[in-house]
Parts: C-alpha cells; structure tokens; sequence
C-alpha cells in the first residue's frame, strides 16, 4: 500500500468486501451504497484488452470497486479538480496505478481524449435531480454539482455513453426509480437498449429508492430482465444479508 | 345469485376474496393470476359516475375482480363471441348486470361506441407476444389471440387507451417485464405518463415475469414509483401471504 497525503477535511474509508481504501470527504464528495451496489451489479470482461470508463467519478469508488474484476484498463473522468485528485491519490493508495488513470475533464468533451467506438463499458453514477430554476439545491458547489443536472444533464451523459461504447458495448448506470420514464425515452434516442434492471428497495415493504441498469449499445429492443430487488434493511433494522456482504465482505 | 346456462366445456371457478364465480374454459380462455394481480393493483374510483372499460376482457375477469370497488359502471369490451358471451353470463352469475355490460366489439373501433376523453379507469391485460412470422402461436386461435398479438398490437391498444381516457385518466395494465422499453416508449407516444409500477416476482431470488403499471394521461413525466415486488411463492413452494389472500380471501 502507497502512502498518500490527506488533506485536512479528508478520511480514508474502506470497502471491506473489495479490500479498497478510498480518501473521502465531507465537505466535498463521499460514496454510498449507490456506488457499491453498482460496482457490484457492472460486470467488466477479465480481458486486458477490456477498457472501461466511469463517466462520473466523483472521487473514483465505482472504479475503484470493479477494479478486481478486470486485467483491462480503467478510466476515471472527473470534472472537478478537487475530487480528481481524490480519485488519483485513491488509486496511488491502492496500488492501482498502472490499470486506473484518472481524466480531469468535462465529460461532455472526453471524446476529444478517449476514441468513439472504442470502449467496453461504461459505467456512471450520475446527478439524479434535474437543475430547474425552482430546485432546491445544495449551497456547498461540489456537492451540487454531484447531485443535480448542472454540467451535464441524462441526455447528454447517455450520448457521451453511447458515443464511447463499441457496438454491444455495456453501459451500468444507477439512478433514482422516478427518472425511469426520461431513462428509457433517452436509452432509445441514443442506441441503448436496457437490458438489465435491479430495484433498491431500503425494505422489503418499501418503495424503491435507487434502480440500477445493465444497457446495450445497438442491443435488441425488447429483452429487458427485471432481477431480484436489493432489499437494504431487514425489519430489524439490520443490513439484509447482500448488503452487509458488500459492505463487510462477510 | 342468478341461474346460468352452462357449455360442455365450461365450469365455474370462484375468486375467494373477492366472492366472485366466473365462468372458465379451458378450451377458450381461462383467467389467471396477471387477472387477480391486475384487479388488486387496479384503483376504481367508488363514485356512481365513475365509467371504466376493460379492453381486453376475455371472459371478464379483470372487470368482475375490481367490480366491488366501484357503483359506477365497467363495461367489458372483448372481440371473440365465445368469450364476450362467457363474460356476460358470469355478470349474470353475480348479479352485476346493474353495472357492468359487454360490448362484443373490437377494441380498435371502441371509440365509435364509447365517447373518447370520457373514462376515468381503462383496464388492460393484453396479448403478451409479438406477432412474428417465427412467433409459435397456440394452434387454438381462442388463445393465440388472448397471447398474441394478431388482432391488436400494444401500439393500437394504448392509442384507444389514450383516446378513451378524460384527462388525467388513469390506466392499469398487465404485460411481460421484456415489454418494458416499448411500453415505456409506447405510453409516452399517446400521452400517458407511468406512474406505479410493481413487478412480480414467481420467487424472492427470481427475476419478474409480469409489471403492474398505472398510467396516467396527460401526467408529468419523472414520476415514476416502484412499489414493493409482488412475490407469488415463498420458498417452501406455497404462496406468499399476499397472493394466498388475494385467491382464498385469508
């Protein structure tokens, strides 16, 4: 392991079932269960010819989560400067320098970097809210960047994806259940096709909170699977038996 | 309860929960639990002007399973005489003829018969499968056309939903999880926005095979819920609470 140097606001936490330590921050991103669940739900080919992209790093935790999965190299974009350095000294700390870079840039640019037609999967853990002029935002900048639509709103982050994706390329996305309509009406429009879908129910008798999707660029119409849902909480109150493996690794 | 005249191959089959006999053939068409589900999920507005239509009747099962929720009235609108005759002598059964008729009609031409932009509820549990040349159909045209779509395809179906509904209408239907994307595609082509949807699961560690959905015309997109999954057998092989109460009644 690589010694790193912390900022002053700055933790180290650990995502026990992957091994991975990861720099997080209050004051200006940390992961939750979105990224794990959907570093656990993608699935990235072994192959070291296998390039993957995570389209909204944040400070890198998707990346980083399927990072033990793949041989291939994995690519970090991140638009703001603070949390891209999160994200580069997280992959220095985990020894993952030579499969993970991280790119500090604007997504809507990237492939002026990254070639089209050229990557496998591509994964995005993006802003859920929409920025409309009456939305509540939060005052702390990096924060409301993560959560709203203010860089980049669905349809230009699924046509970045699509652009990326080679044909039959894969793209993992987690979002929030109530977007679903906008999702399929914006998977079409750029030649995905859902393939996948898992629900996040925080209980079992409870409305789902979070969805995660599996697309497929130029995919046939018509296959969606509608997995298993993800029950967060037993009645107890306690991790159902999935989550607490992901998060403790036992 | 009403004497009828029952056919060779005919029985009567009795909803528990509901106190409803509905007369079944399996020669022809028999309800099954995407009925009883769908008339669960379905919301009848219990005012006496309430109007609400079931689309793809068949024997009349959808209707007669939400008839209790309503004093308004529920008209039947099904293609195959067999069957429309079927649905009439089960309202008979009940004693329901005071609210609920059939219309042996077409559904493609509903309009010419039921005012457009007069009904509160449509109802809607439709053939499933493309019809495909490759398609294997049922050899009894009875049911390849309650399976498949030769007579009317989702397009036409949610079209007439549209057109039928006042403003604001709400639409229940049942379809295939695979469905998914043309579904989302299709309502949002005629004006209806999804709004519930609740997947069905055969067991807790298996993927859906049928959606709830409620839909509404004219409705604000991006408000989509998922409810809690319905999940038909436990794992002991019996049905789960809920299914059990909704076919015994306890």
């Amino acid at each position: 392991m690589t010694a790193v140097t912390l900022r002053a606001d700055e933790r180290i936490d650990q995502l026990y079932s992957k091994d991975i330590q990861i720099i997080q921050s209050p004051t200006v991103f940390s992961f939750s269960l979105d990224a794990v669940l959907l570093g656990a739900f993608a699935q990235v080919p072994k192959s070291r010819k296998t390039t993957a992209v995570d389209l909204c790093a944040g400070n890198g935790a998707v990346g980083l989560f399927v990072s033990s999965q793949t041989n291939g190299q994995i690519t970090e974009v991140e638009l703001q400067p603070r949390l891209a350095d999160m994200a580069t000294r997280s992959i220095a700390l985990n020894d993952l320098t030579d499969k993970m870079t991280v790119l500090n840039q604007d997504l809507l640019t990237v492939t002026e970097t990254i070639a089209k037609d050229s990557v496998d999967v591509v994964l995005c853990n993006p802003p859920y809210f929409k920025d409309q002029p009456t939305s509540q935002k939060n005052p702390n900048p990096h924060l409301a960047i993560a959560r709203h639509e203010i860089s980049a709103n669905l349809d230009q982050i699924l046509a970045v994806t699509s652009d990326l994706l080679k044909m039959s390329g894969k793209a993992y996305f987690v979002h929030r259940p109530e977007r679903l309509d906008d999702l399929f009406a914006t998977m079409r429009a750029h030649r995905l096709a859902p393939k996948r879908l898992r629900f996040v129910h925080p209980k079992a008798d409870r409305e789902a909170n979070m969805v995660l999707i599996e697309m497929i660029k130029d995919g046939k119409p018509n296959g969606v699977r509608i997995l298993p849902p993800v029950v967060v909480y037993q009645a107890n109150g306690e991790y159902g038996e999935e989550v607490h493996q992901l998060l403790y690794g036992n």
